[in-house]
């Protein structure tokens, strides 16, 4: 087993055994009972039948409450260092076939604190700003805006504060040191912040003046605030909110995630569509070295960054993805074709997104949860 | 030396070497040039003449800023575990000889969430509800309406907030464990605490978008997260704070400190007049074994708690003081006579502070620093 790569909620780095992120993590795998059973509400979303929602916490347990009548909010975030790209869409658009599915409310959450604190060349005023720039993308994906809260921590501090702090008295620095890998360096706002990213999920429940269960989609990475937030949950008296975790979105050039440091391998929603282009054309491929050895010995999709980004988000269609594959495999198909049918997919998409996230500017406060009404 | 005591923000036992905390905190003693400087500007107070605010950081430059057409706000607080008990009102009564004097803000935290975080027993509704009884003995004591703004930390958490991620940011555990003595057992939203208790320290400026000095009365006991915040100031661009230390408000059972786990050692605000009357009368003095005793070789005043009591709040005249030091040596006047005198000066201050604590019911929202108007 590969045990070289490290996933955390602020670092992913290495070739990630995913398998090997269940065992550790204590999580389930994602099976066919599973998605048959959620096949009963609507067509599984590709991304769980192509495994790249793959794993979960109680997520049975969430069914079981929904089918006795007792329906779950949704709950996922970002951390806004930076512009979106597509790793961070991908989970937002399997979020918002959730609550299409289930017609549920969705908590939304911004959390400005985290990137300032634990990153050294950002201000409060950098991450707030970049807060504002990332909720338009998530506005833009279409998002209920009757079933959909969107906060900025900083912001909404007023409502989170007195449940950080019922959160924080129940973590000793023990316990925060042996998830996260703390030491004596760290400062002690990102020591205390796994508080207010568990809060939101008890804040429906909060809100709602009952025990409401609470799923959480986000990446695997997350989890490890989650997984203390659900060891507190009963002390507390809520329920453990339960998960569904994706796989990191690869990035342009092989690497397991798409990464804002590594800016040719990643697209972001602001960039150009003529960039957009040209970041696909040069994309790493599972390609041979030359046109008459993949001719001769095919190529190799399963580490090709193309065809996972059909995979994972741009080709709906299962029977076009095995024939893509199967023809990759004989050497049927080369690269700058393969390369151009995703640009002709991805581009158009991010022009479409571009005009929604233009009209989501005028939309802000019909999503936003607020302490003090504006800023 | 005697080291055989300890003085932390949450922990105060033992046998108080004040001199002894000057050098380890490294503080300065006030000496007679500073309380020279300070009659400039009023009589100075009898806590500051007779060594009870006895130690300060900064206090000339305080003076220098102010003589130079810039002056500072004060900012103190309380800690709301319990009813107030005269030990908290003389800090305060102190804060308001010099916002009297200067004619300055005063902010005046009550950190609800520090006495949840560090209080097993306490819930936060707890801490907040005794909060707003706490506040009442602060508006009772006739603070300037106009300049002193009371607030709530988990009702102001979201003005607090940004500016304790920016201490936070800049505190490392490895200091806040150095500082605070933390283990690996504390709560981490305990080891977080210190950012929102230095936020004030640099509110004042923030509020008037510029630098305002900032001036802490307060119990020497607070200093530590005080030392903590001056280290900071300076990359954050503030002024590092000013501070006057008190000594600890001596307990009636003869106590370095005033305490609330000890009822009967203590006076509370809302003590009724007979009780107050009763505990002193009951207190621990420096009498001799018998009367006959007593009468021969006299009594003890520096061990009295009678007698600090007078020295502390209740006997201002100084000449009056001198008398009845000299009498108790000599064997003139006896314990019961003492404490007698001390009741009747103590139960009509009582009285009348339940009646301004009363009225102050009416009063509140003249003091009040809110986020969002109203809770």
């Amino acid at each position: 087993m590969n045990e070289d790569f490290k996933v955390t909620p602020w670092e992913v780095s290495g070739e990630i055994d995913y398998d090997l992120l269940v065992e550790k993590f204590g999580t389930r795998k994602i099976d066919a009972d599973l998605i048959d059973r959620l096949s009963r509400y609507a067509e599984p979303h590709p991304l769980l039948k192509r495994g790249v929602v793959y794993s979960h916490r109680d997520m049975d347990w969430i069914l079981d409450r929904y089918e006795a009548g007792e329906p779950f909010y949704l709950y996922t975030g970002r951390g806004p260092s930076g512009n979106t790209h597509l790793g961070h869409l991908m989970p937002w658009i399997f979020t918002k076939y959730l609550q299409d599915t289930f017609k549920v409310p969705l908590y939304f959450q911004l959390t400005d604190d985290e990137k300032y604190l634990f990153n050294d060349n950002l201000e409060l005023k950098d991450t707030r700003d970049m807060a504002y720039q990332n909720l338009l993308d998530v506005i833009a994906l279409g998002f209920d805006p009757e079933l959909t809260k969107i906060f900025i921590d900083t912001e909404y501090i007023h409502s989170l504060y007195p449940l950080a702090l019922k959160v924080a008295k129940r973590i000793t620095f023990s316990t925060a040191r042996a998830v996260f890998g703390f030491d004596n360096s760290n400062n002690i706002g990102s020591i205390f912040y796994t508080s207010i990213q568990a809060a939101p999920a008890f804040l429906g429940s909060v809100l709602a003046g009952k025990n409401v269960p609470c799923l959480i989609p986000c990446g695997i990475d997350q989890d490890p605030h989650f997984r203390v937030a659900r060891d507190i949950a009963p002390t507390l008296g809520y329920y453990k909110p339960a998960l569904l975790h994706n796989k990191m979105f690869p990035g342009l050039q092989g690497t397991d995630k798409m990464s804002s440091s590594q800016p040719n391998s990643t697209i972001y929603t602001t960039d150009p569509p003529k960039l957009v282009r040209k970041k696909i054309m040069s994309a790493f491929t599972g390609g041979a070295v030359s046109v008459e050895e993949q001719r001769k010995s095919g190529g190799k999709p399963e580490i090709c960054s193309v065809f996972k980004y059909k995979l994972y988000l741009f080709e709906k269609d299962d029977q076009k993805l095995a024939e893509l594959y199967d023809r990759c495999r004989k050497g049927e198909i080369l690269c700058g074709e393969c390369k151009k049918g995703l640009a002709d997919v991805i581009v158009p998409f991010i022009e479409e997104h571009q005009r929604k996230r233009e009209e989501a500017k005028e939309r802000v406060e019909e999503f936003m949860l607020r302490d003090c009404g504006g800023t």
